[in-house]
This record gives C-alpha cells, structure tokens and sequence, in this order.
C-alpha cells in the first residue's frame, strides 16, 4: 500500500487527529481536530512531515506518491468550497503554510492568496463583487510569492508600493484604489521579470509546488536553525504544510482577522483575552505593525473599540467557540481566526505559550476548577520557566523615575545598557555587558539578540506581537507597543515621555509585568514563594522521588536554598573558605612552607576558622545531610602571581622574595584541570586533608554535644581515580575522625565517599565503590575529561560547534546523556553492584537542568544538587520525571 | 579438615610438586621436585605462601594450626637425618631460606645453622670432630641471626670480629682458631645483651620461630618492595619459607660450595658453567666476597683450578645431577650445591636467569636438540628482554683505551660518567645524566642506583655475584669482579691499569660482553638481527595474528622501522615536520594570519614540503599501509614565545610585534591538551586539513602513476569526541581527495578514519564507526583523560604513585586494562557492531609494551603500532598472546 502523505480535513470531517502532532505539526493536527469537533474551519489539507524527512532524505526529491495525493486531494477541497482551483469564473484561492510538531513562532514562510493570476483575479472580483479586494489580494500574493518563494528581495516590490503611494499623495495602503492596485501587479510583475529572469508563475499549480517547496525550504533557513537549537528541537522532526481554503478578514469592515487566548498568557487570569483588525489579514496582527483592537472590554483599556462591542454577534460566536476549545483541549489555547463578511472562521488552535507566571496560575486555577488533576497540573509547567518566577522583581518601595510605559509582554524586571540592535546586543553580552534591546519592533532575525539582552522594549506591536511571544517563551522581560518611545536608529537614542533622551549606553529599567520603561537602575526584591507557586510545588514534592539538594558553601547560601525547598547540600566546596582574605595568608604560608612542620603549623591557623564555616552551614541545614568536599583545586591556585604579593608574602613569611617565586614557578602546571590537585593533595599532604576532618567533625560533635542536633556529615573526596587512592584517604579520615568522636565523647556518625568526576572512576566504580559509602558524580569535570574539553579554553570553538549543531547541546549546559551520561550509569550501575545501599547523587550544574535532571531519575540516582536558585526547578523536574515514569 | 600449611620433603618423597609454585615458592617447589627425582637434597619442609598472605592479612598474626604443622614436620626431619633439634648429643641444624613464586634474588632474609647454642655446639663438636668449625658455624650463626632477625647492625658485631683478628695480628677469618671463635661467641652475646637489652635466645624452637618470622617479614622490606616493583611482582603472592637440615660446605678442605648454571647464562653457550668455593658456606659465593673457582676448565681462565681438577668425582656427579635436572625441567637450570666431606648435596634448582642474547641462543638451540617445540622456544623468550639485543653495541672498528678488564656479567655497551654510589646515580639520572654506576661490590640496597644508571661496574665478585645477577635481570651492561681497578670511595675515584685515574664525572665505557672497561665514550653499531635472533623472529612472524606496525615520522625511522620488522606505520605524525626549520616561518605565517587568505598562502608554501615528506615515507614503506595524523596539536604550540623570537617572526610577516604578541596571548591555553586542537582544529580552519589531504594524496596519486606503486594512504583524523566533528572533516577530505584523484587520472583508493583518544569517543564507538573506515587508539591521551592525569605534570605525584603502588603500574608504560583497557575494549566492540570490518589499531606508546600488546591481541585488535626500536619486542609479545590463547 503507498504511504499515505496527505491528510483531508473540511465538513466537520477529517483523516487526521489532534494527537497526531508528529505526522501532521501543530497546526495541521489541530485543524484536524477542530474540523472533528464541528468548529468552523475553512476545508484543507496538511502534507505530513514524513514529507519533509524524506526531501531532505533524498537530495530535495518529492516521494514520487505525492503530487497525486495532492492532486486528489485538491479536488476535494474544490468540491467542498464549490469551487475550482485555476478556474476563471469560481476560483479556489488557498493559503500555504508550515506546521511542525513544536511551534516556531514566525520562523518559516507562508503564503497567502495562492491561485490568483491574471484570469482568476477577474473571478475573484465577480465574486466578491470588490475589485479593490481583488487586485489588493493579488499585490500582496505577488509580493508574498515573491518573497518566499522566489527569493526575491522583500524592498524592492515594498518600493513600487511606496513610490505609487508617493505618486498619489497618499499615506495609507488602503488609499490606494482598485486601479491603482492593479496597475501596481502589472509593475510588479514587470519587477519580477527584471530582478529574476523570467515571469511570475501564471499557472496556479506551479504556484501551488513553488510554495510547497519553498515551505519545506524554510525548515532550514539560518533563523529557524536557530529557534530551533534555543528550543532543543531535533532537525529530523521537519515540517509539515497545510495548504487551506483562503478565507478573508479584508473584505470590508464587515471583516476581520484576530488572535486570542483563552486565558491571559501573561498573568494566567481566566478571562478570555486578545486582539483583532477589522478588515486586515492575519499576518497584520502577528507582524505587529498595526496596533490591534482588544477583543474584549476586559482586555482593553478604552482607547480602542472592542470587538464585543463592534461585532458583537461574532463575538458571542467566538466566545462559545473558544469555551468549546479549551474544554476539548483542557488547556488554554492560543487561537487564530478570521471574519469574512460577518462569518467566523477558526483558523488554526494551539496550546497557548504563557509566561512562568501564568502557567503556575493556570495549571493551579484548572486543577481549582476540577478540569486537570494534580499531576496533570504539575505536567503542565516547564521547569525551565519557572527561572522567570525565581528571580528578583522590581522593589515596589524603591524610586522609579518611570519615562514611558507600553504593554507588559513578558514578565520579570530588567536593567542594563540601551542597545539599538540584535547584533549590538549579542556582541555586549560576550563581553558580560547587561544590555536592554530596544526597536521599533522585532522580526525573527533578531532572535540572538533578545537571546543575548536581559530585557526587550519596542515602541511598536501588541501583546501577541513577534517581541511579546518570543519573549515570553525565552522567559525574557518585555515591555511591548510603548508608543511613548520614539527610537531613532541613525542617532542611536530614543526620546520618552517629557522629552527624555535616553542614549546607547544609558541604562533603563524595565518592568514586564506593568509595562512601565525607568531611568537607570531599580532595585529588585526576591520573588514570592507562596500562593499559586507554593500550591503547585506541595504538588511536586508529592510526586517526585529524586531528592534535590543545593551546592552552597556559605551559611547564607544554604539560607537561600533552604528557603527554595532543599533538601540538604550535595556539595559544599571548603576550597572557598579558603580564598577569603584573612585566611588566604594562613592557606599560601602552609602551601609555600618547605617541609611538614611548616604546613602544619599555618594549617593549625585555618582550622578554627574551617571549623567556624562547618559549624554555620550546619547550623542552617538545621540537621539535613550536608556533603563537604575536601580541597580539590591545584595548590598554584592560591598563590600570589604578582611581584608585589610575592614582596609581601616573602615579609610575612620571612623569607627571600626569590624563594617564593621559585616554588610558585615550580608549582606550575601546563594542564592544571589534569593536574596536582584533588585527592591527589590529600595523597601527598596528608596533613590537609586530617585538619579538613578534624575541622568538619569537631563541629559536627560541638553541635550534637551542645546544640543536641542530629547530623550526619558526609565527607566526600575529590578526584579520586582508582580504588586505592580512596582506601588511604578513608582511612586516613576515619583515624581523624574517630579520634575526635572519642574525644567529644558523643556518638556522631558520619559517611565518607568520592566524587565520580574522572572517567576511570565510573568504570571502575565496582572497585571505588567498596571502598564509599556515596558516589557523587561531578558531571562539570566528568564533562571536561570525557571530551577532553576544557571549560577554561572551549571559547575558542564551542560557539561555534553549538551553532553548527556539531554538539548538539553546549554539553556543560545539558548533560550528555550518551557519552558523559553513559558513564554516570555505568557508575551508578556498578556501584550499586558493589554496595547495594550506596547513597548516590550529582552534583555538577548539571543537577539544576530539567533534561538532565530527567535524565538523573531514569538513571535511579537518589538526588541532585545544584545552586540554589535552580532547586525549584530541578524539583519540578523530578516530579515531571517520576509522572512521566508513571505514563 | 584444617588447611595444610607445610609440606614435607626428604629421602626420595616429597609432599609438594614443582608445579606448586604459588602455594610453596620457587625455591621450596624445586626442592620438592628435586627430591621426588631421587636427587640428593638435604631433608626439610616449606611453609606455604598462604601463611605469608594470612600473616599480613591478620596484623603479622599465624594461623591457628600452624605451630602444630611445624613441630610435626620437623621430628620427620630428625627422624629422617637420625638427629634431634636442640638436642646436646646430636643436634639437628637447620637453615630457614625465604621462596617467592618469583625468583627475588638477595632480596630476602637467610638464616643458617641455627639451632646452635652453647649446648648444642658440644654436640656438632663431637660429631664433626672439628670445634673450630662448630663455633665458627655458632658465631655465624649468632651474626646473621642478631642482624636479620634481631635488626643488629651488621657492623655491630663485624667490628668485634676485625678487632680480634686486629689483636691476634691475622688478616683472615681461617686464621682464627677455635679458642678465638670461642671467645668471640662470648664477646658476640655479651654485645647482644648490651644493644638489645636482652640474651641472645638459646632456645633452638625460639630461635626457629624468630628466623621464620623474620623471612615473612622481609617480604616487605624496602628492597624487597622496590624489587617487585621493578619486575611487576605483586605484594600479595607473598613468599614460602624453607626449613631445612643444614649441611656444611666449610667443614675442611673436602668440603665445597658452589653455584652453577646448566649452560652459559650470558652468551647461552650449551657449556657446563658454574663457580665454586672449598670450604665455604653458600652465602659465600653467591655475596661476591671471595672471588670464586670456576666449575670446570671450560668456564676458567686457568688462573685458579677448578672444581673437575680439583674434586673429579663429585664432579662426575655434578655433571650427572645438571644434566638430569635440565633434562626434567627442559629449561636452563640455575643451581647451588654443597659437598660435605666429599658428599654432593642440591641445594636448590631453578630456571636460570640469562641474558636476551642467551636467551634467545638457548631456546633456538633447545630446539634444534629435539628438546622444545617451536612454539615452545618462542615462549621461553621474554619480550622485554628483547631491547637488550635492539640497542647498538661497541663498533669493533674504534679506537678503544682499555683501562681495566672484569668479568662480563652482562652484556651490551654502555658510556657514562662515573658515580661512586646508587644515591648519586639516581639523583643523577633523574637530571638526565647518563651514568656508570662504580661499586667495589654491590649490594641489593643498591637496587635503585642500578636501575637508574647506565651500566654497572664492581671490583669484586663473580659471574653470579649480585651485581651481575641483578644487571643480566635489568638487561643493563655490567662488568664485575673487575680487579685491575682500585676504588676509592673518600676520594671520589678508581685507578685502573697503569695507574689511569678515574674521577667522579669522568666518562667511562663499559662492554658487558667482554669485559672491558675503556676510557671516554666509543662509538657504538646496529645490533645483529639474523642468526639466531633471525630464526626465533621467523617463528615469533609464524604464530603472531597480530600486526606490528610502526610510529614513524620520517623516511628513516620508516627505514629502521621495516628492517625491525614493521608491517606499515600506525601513526605517522604531521605536525613533526611542521616544526622543521625551514618551514616553521610559513607555519607561524598560517597561523598568525587575520583572514583565511593569509592563511592559504601561507599554507601553499607548505604543501610542496609536505608532499615531499610523505613521497619520502611511502616509498619507504613501499606499499605498505601507512596511517597519517591530520594536524593535532594547539596552534600556540608552534609559535614564538620569546620577545626576540617574535620580532624576527614580525619582521618577516611585516607586521608590528605587537601584533603577534596579541596573536600569541590571544592563543594561550589553560589547559592546552583539553583545548583547541586535533579535529577542532580542522573545524574551525579546514583550510588547514585540506592542504594536508592535497599533500598526501597528491604524493600517493605521483607514485601511483609515475613509479607504479600500489598504496592506499590511511586519514586519520585526530581527537574526534562526536560523530559529527567526524562527518563534516570525512565529507571535505573526501571532497579535496577526489578532487586530486581525478586531476591525476589515477585509480588510488584511501581509507579516512579516526584517533580513538577521548571517552566520548571510546563510549560512542558505535555512532563514529559509522563515519570511519579505521579506529587507531591513541591511548596516550586516552590514558591522560581517563585519569584526569596530564602527563606534562604528574611528575610531582606520579613516581609516588608508582612507588606506593597506589597505581598498580605507570600508566604511561604499561596500559591501564582495568580503566583505559575497557574503554578500548569497549570502542572495539561498539566499533565493529557498527562496522564488521572496521580495522582496529593502537598507536600509543603501549603499543611496544608486552602485556599491552597481549591486551590488545585479547581483545582482537588487527595491529599495534610502536616505535622502531619496540617492534621485535611487539612482534614477540603478539607470539605469546596468540600461543597463550592455544592453550
């Protein structure tokens, strides 16, 4: 049987269903699924996927099946609209668009108004009786066409448009008359000629595979590359195309064209929110270039007439329909429809993006509402977004000098330095530079820059414009349509209200959730952990099995991350402790001292001071497990480099500047990530590592003693290679650590374990393992020696690689799962092999990104830590994995 | 049943085996085999190994049933010999001899004669007749057992000695009398009590239990460690302990001593060769003291007469015994004998140590005598040893100043300068000073300074004395016995003939096989490679599966490589000759260029020089596949780094210094090895990679058609970590490859494949194959990060490591088969999943190393690659694997 490549929809009938997403896309499965549940949707058909997989299969070749499937297909839809396709009396207009399986919002091409030529125009305007309509729907296909499809540059036809209007002393398109109009396509396809070589396609299904074509073309142009690599969609998915009846929102002001979600996508209120233009086409409100009309009174703020109060039987109508969606899809949807001459069509449905914020509200507000259990609820928030609701928000008691105020597209506050394009701002921020990216409006060509800047303001577009949607799916502050605001590109400056002149390189402030623009700097407050959040988070701790620790190193850290639901600390790092500056003395003195003693003595100095950091964090931790890493980095580290500190050390030590300078020279090494460091210290200078656990169980035993607390440290070695190693260090540590027990004369038990930070550890983690009573892999340095990629030096190339998709993620971000997370499992597995009941965890950033995080529950860990500002977000991950093992 | 910890032998039975080796030494299951071939052996038992290894398991304690064991055995040792231990009448004397499974000569302790006291000496009085034997037997007895099991320095009671023979006016011991020796025993336990606060024990069973605890004891020793170390014997084997009857070699002028070897150890010579001393104990000859008689007139100089002219009967019968023993153990046999008033006793047997010259002569011969198999014969001969014979010995034509001539205890040649103490030559060595270590005698506290120096020169001792035992056992050069020369530690130098005076750093000449000791250095030639050597090679090629090929950077080391046997080169390494001097400007050029145009002008300058060097190596190799490395290490590694050296570069670049000096900084690297490099490289400049597949096929393609060779060059593409990394430089190789093909008009096929050097790679083997037609696996760098371990800096811990035998080898010598091993074996597997007929390589230094090689024949690799000079050894070790693998 031939592979069926095309899927019927029209009639309150069709071939596919909402849950066939990854043959169909997005929209494609949804205009299935909305046909099927008898909403109004203007017949079509979608070209699966599987389609664009194969064409890029096979060297851009169509599956020879196609062109007829389409063929009879094509019928179809002529049969239902009743009318034919090329004809010249009745003809069938139909968009052309993509659909993958995830939304990519504006990434690739469409085309509207196809089949139109010079005998199909005269059809058109028999029918609709509107020669204006006629010949404005045939300018824009030809520009349209030629834009997507024969790649023509969009300027040079935008000119002939601009001079006609110019020519007749007019401002608006829509002064232009029908003659105008259509004297306008005959230049333009004079235009065509010229620039390209040969003529605008006449024939409508010519036309029909030039934009078929053109639309698998886009799945790999350089911006929807890009979106894709920031969203972590796989190329291999490809897109689908849906080729629909064209319905009309600017056939006169009986028409219009509109976006709305069912809820409000930036605060997550259940009230049915958006925007339309009368007598428009839907790319009008997506592009943003013409400031929408509310949908609703609710929605607006008076100065614009609302759609319930223009049309209002329509909006009834719309209403019903969008009740209807989100009790089907019981999630709120992000809807597209179209007016033509007093009839709703529904265009496309999808689960609608939401800020953090919003999607907290939503799922909590639904699971209130009785439509979503708890665990669906907690399914529906992304953990990543909730970094968004993590983060500080304006301080309301701090001053604000407020120059402007535009619409509040994406929640969060942002400062930084005014920034006047994407490229500016990308390059500011290699730098470290915190940049606001201000513009008249954004397009998908200035995705790397939003990327880049800490905040997003345009003076133009509404609340579902290119700016707002993006940004809120990047989890980016956005202020939106502030029409306060005059940019001036040439300048480089924007003046705001009352004249303020805010130039590149001044700072601004902006707050997403009220819309409002401030002069320099505010001050921000910590952001709100009850209420919807904490109801949602009682849900997900309910649900998850992996525990999520924090790595903190101070007892204010362990503050923090206590107050964001850890659950102990997985790494507490001393080398920290001892760069601080009155210590840093006693620490160089005891590295640069020649012989035992001499160490022995400058350590004597750090252990009280070692010991007041234990006592701290475990104080906070208040009795819940807290892991302390022994010294780990390479010596040098800590050494003076310059002159000057070496003249100053030498006093303090008295001794001869030469003979400092000859050890930090003899402490050099050319690859310190592989080098003098880690246990192997504690090999070598036994001594540190003895007054390290002297330090950790004299506090420990203090707090029992007189605190009467109940801890247990755990007391972890670092880079640990091979077996033997740790048997000396453990048992070096137990003698110490006894010792001090049976001094305090208290009974303090306490675990000793490793670091998997080095490849052969997780190999031979069967042999470590005898030896540990926990594996805690250190997926930053695992990461490293796996790749042989050091972090410190990767600036050069892992840019580069990231963008060219050679890695497919910056693999210090997410764990990679087949290589370094193959020896994560392996060293789980056999560890476990070896002792049944060894506690294991992470602790490499890693541990506070939701992939790896999944990643870490498939793999039977039995926590992760990381910093604690991602604890929520690893917990929410943790839950999403143990919900999704449930599936 | 309770374990059976001691084994009997005596009269002709025996309750062990030679095959028990593990369980009773070396030493103890040849005295047991002895004894079951009706060879005479003085009765006795052994104490197994096991009690060794329970010893230090259970904190020096014995089992349980040990004492028992022991008192049972020897009342059938006194029931046999007709004597009582401890009794006054007729007292049982006994030796107690350590036994390891490997032979550690020297490196343990020995007591003799005890069971004497001032009871028992009556009674050896009355049954010799000879009181000056039996109390020079007592005070023996009293020094070695108060210096090896009280721990009495040794010089304690030597100093007591030289005083009496100071107050009596004698030079020698013999010249002492018995009332001498007598009053020495009083003065010797007098001395005892004084030092150690208690009597010399009299109790025989005491002093039994004293001495074995002292042999188990001395399996950790310092020099017993060190050993091991040296010759990979692991800690855990442990060592037997021998009880058994004493018989005297220094009863009077009819008694002797001797040790001796089957057939010549040095040359292999299928002669009778042996040393012996009239009335002496054993320690006597084997401790070097007293220069000893040969054994035959075969073996003498005619200077001292020997054993067949002096005692012919017991040499009949020696003559009977060797033979017979080398007939039962088809092996050169190492033996020590005593003849007590005329009677033969064997002492010991075992597989003699012998020279790679001897060795490789006797298992050839063996089989030329119908004794050993082919097969056989290339087993007998260790791999290692092979680099004796692969070195250059003394050129025959040069100028030589003869200064003094020894013994040549072990041949090859070696130059040095003169150190006087083992201290001396590794302190020495470890700055790269090449030594000839001088010692009036050796001893095994001198192990590390043998080990460290060049070649080792004594005044003193024979052929089987210390030093030329351990030396033939390192395959180091070493003259011994040397009398012509004088030393003279305090003024740090030796005379020699003709009063030639040697000063410390002088340099010296040794030649091992003859003798000589010359002043300065001479000149050296290539090592013989036909003859016998050829023979063994010819089988070792037979029953190899394994190839050999070699790492080889120029025409000549290709040269060297082949006459050694290399079947193709494993690596050949470009960026060698980009530092040649000529060229290195025009890389620095490519390297510091802004834009891509510099760089490929400047990369045309290098193409021709490259393509010659590859013309050079494939015409070498003629036909023989040849693996070249794509450029592989950091670019900063080729640029200046001196003001000086930038200057000139700048000049010649025409640009400012500080440019270049920017360039160099810009480049500099934290980590080099993690950094940017290998196929990063050739990512992000393909421009450079394409230049050097031009090169290489561009010569291959000449040869192809001008000369009519038959070549099909191997790619190889360094460092890859991700599949992808592969795909996009194989996809340009191939582009610029057939590109050159078809300008030539030729048919070359080539093979594009990849380093195996990182754990990701290793892990996703599967997923690379995919892209590579070969795997080499470059187990230098895979070592270095699969520890974590740079090899630039681990000298600050890694000798520790080695010596403390945290590791259990370098892992930089002999591959890591626990860790890095199964990341190779892994990458196999995965590789030839994806790939039946992938071809499997190693070209990391293992790969000349033996058990490495065996690894990789374990683990079906197609070929090792090492360097020149390691290809026999390879060769020989690949025979073994694959006759292990038969049996």
């Amino acid at each position: 049987m031939a592979t069926k490549y095309v899927y019927f929809f029209g009639d309150g009938k069709a071939e596919g269903k909402g849950d066939m997403k990854n043959l169909l896309g997005g929209k494609g499965a949804n205009l299935a699924e909305m046909t099927s549940i008898g909403l109004p949707v203007p017949a079509g058909f979608t070209i699966t996927t599987e389609v664009c997989t194969e064409f890029y299969k096979n060297n851009r070749q169509y599956p020879a099946e196609l062109k007829g499937q389409v063929e009879e297909n094509l019928k179809k839809v002529e049969t239902l609209m009743g009318k034919k396709f090329g004809d010249a009396k009745n003809p069938l207009l139909v968009s052309v668009r993509s659909g993958a399986r995830a939304s990519m919002p504006g990434m690739m091409d469409t085309v509207l108004n196809l089949g139109l030529n010079d005998r199909t125009v005269q059809g058109i305007i028999e029918q609709s009786g509107d020669a204006r309509f006629a010949y404005d729907s045939y300018r824009r296909f030809i520009q349209m066409y030629s834009n997507v499809v024969l790649n023509l540059d969009g300027d040079i036809l935008e000119h002939i448009l601009e001079q006609m209007k110019e020519r007749r002393g007019v401002q608006q398109d829509t002064q232009l008359t029908a003659e105008d109009l259509k004297e306008m396509v005959i230049l333009f396809k004079k235009k065509v000629r010229e620039e390209m070589g040969r003529d605008f396609p006449e024939d409508p299904e010519e036309q029909l595979w030039g934009a078929i074509g053109a639309v698998f073309g886009s799945w790999m142009n350089p911006r929807a590359i890009t979106y894709r690599k920031l969203n972590g969609i796989p190329a291999e998915w490809g897109t689908a195309v849906n080729v629909q009846s064209m319905v009309y929102g600017n056939m006169g002001d009986d028409c219009a064209t509109g976006v709305a979600f069912t809820r409000n996508p930036s605060t997550g209120e259940n009230v049915f929110f958006g925007e339309f233009l009368v007598n428009a086409q839907g790319e009008d409100v997506v592009a943003g270039i013409r400031t929408p009309q509310p949908i609703n009174k609710a929605g607006g703020d008076g100065t614009l007439p609302s759609m319930e109060e223009v049309m209002p039987v329509c909006y009834d109508q719309l209403m019903k329909v969008q009740q209807t969606l989100e009790k089907h899809y019981r999630d709120m949807q992000d809807i597209e429809f179209t007016i033509e001459k007093g009839k709703l069509y529904m265009l496309q449905t999808r689960n609608g993006k939401r800020t953090a914020k919003a999607a907290v509200k939503i799922a909590v507000d639904m699971v209130r509402e009785g439509v979503l259990s708890e665990k669906e609820a907690v399914l529906r928030v992304q953990p990543e977004q909730l970094d968004q609701l993590l983060h500080p928000s304006l301080d309301p008691k701090a001053p604000k000098t407020i120059i402007a105020k535009g619409l509040p597209a994406s929640p969060g506050a942002a400062s930084g330095e005014v920034v006047f394009s994407a490229d500016e701002a990308e390059e500011a921020a290699k730098i470290g530079l915190k940049v606001i990216l201000v513009r008249v409006e954004t397009s998908p060509e200035d995705i790397h820059g939003m990327h880049a800047a800490q905040g997003i303001l345009t003076a133009r577009g509404g609340m579902t414009s290119h700016a707002a949607v993006v940004a809120r799916g990047m989890g980016k502050c956005c202020v939106a349509g502030c029409g306060d605001i005059k940019v001036d590109y040439k300048t480089q400056q924007f003046v705001a209200r009352d004249g303020v002149v805010i130039k590149k390189g001044d700072v601004i402030t902006l707050d997403g959730s009220t819309g409002e623009v401030m002069k320099g700097e505010v001050p921000t407050v910590q952001p709100e952990l009850t209420g919807d959040f904490g109801a949602l988070m009682e849900w997900v701790d309910s649900f998850r099995r992996l525990k999520v620790r924090t790595n903190a190193d101070t007892p204010n850290d362990s503050k923090v991350a206590r107050n964001f639901g850890a659950e102990g600390i997985g790494l507490c790092r001393t080398e920290h402790m001892f760069f601080e500056a009155e210590r840093i003395m006693a620490v160089r003195e005891m590295i640069l001292s020649e012989d035992l003693s001499g160490r022995k003595s400058a350590l004597a100095k750090i252990l009280p001071m070692q010991k007041g950091d234990f006592l701290g964090i475990f104080r906070e931790m208040k009795g819940l497990p807290v892991t302390i890493r022994l010294l780990d980095p390479p010596l040098h580290e800590f050494l003076p480099h310059t002159d000057k500190d070496i003249e100053e050390l030498a006093a303090v030590m008295k001794v001869q500047p030469q003979v400092l300078r000859n050890k930090v020279d003899f402490l050099h090494e050319f690859n310190p990530m592989l080098g003098h460091r880690g246990c192997r210290l504690g090999i070598t200078f036994p001594e540190i590592y003895d007054m390290q656990v002297q330090a950790i169980m004299e506090a420990a035993c203090e707090l029992v003693k007189n605190e009467g607390f109940d801890i247990v440290p755990e007391i972890m070695i670092p880079l640990v290679g091979h077996v033997k190693e740790l048997a000396i260090l453990r048992a070096n540590a137990i003698r110490v650590a006894d010792e001090v027990v049976a001094r305090y004369g208290v009974k303090v038990e306490y675990l000793i374990g490793t670091m998997i930070e080095l490849p052969r550890a997780a190999l031979t983690a069967d042999e470590i393992a005898k030896e540990a009573e926990f594996f805690s892999f250190g997926t930053n340095d695992l990461t490293q020696t796996t790749y042989g990629l050091s972090r410190d030096d990767a600036g050069k190339f892992l840019p580069f690689y990231v963008e060219r998709e050679i890695y497919p993620n910056d693999p210090f971000v997410a764990l990679d799962q087949s290589g370094v997370g193959q020896l994560v499992e392996m060293g789980c597995v056999k560890g476990r092999q070896a002792r049944a009941n060894i506690k294991l965890g992470i602790c490499g950033e890693h541990g506070g990104e939701p992939s790896s995080v999944i990643f870490c529950h498939k793999i039977g860990l039995d926590y992760v830590s990381c910093s604690p500002f991602r604890v929520p977000i690893a917990r929410l991950a943790a839950a999403h994995a143990a919900l999704m093992d449930e599936k």
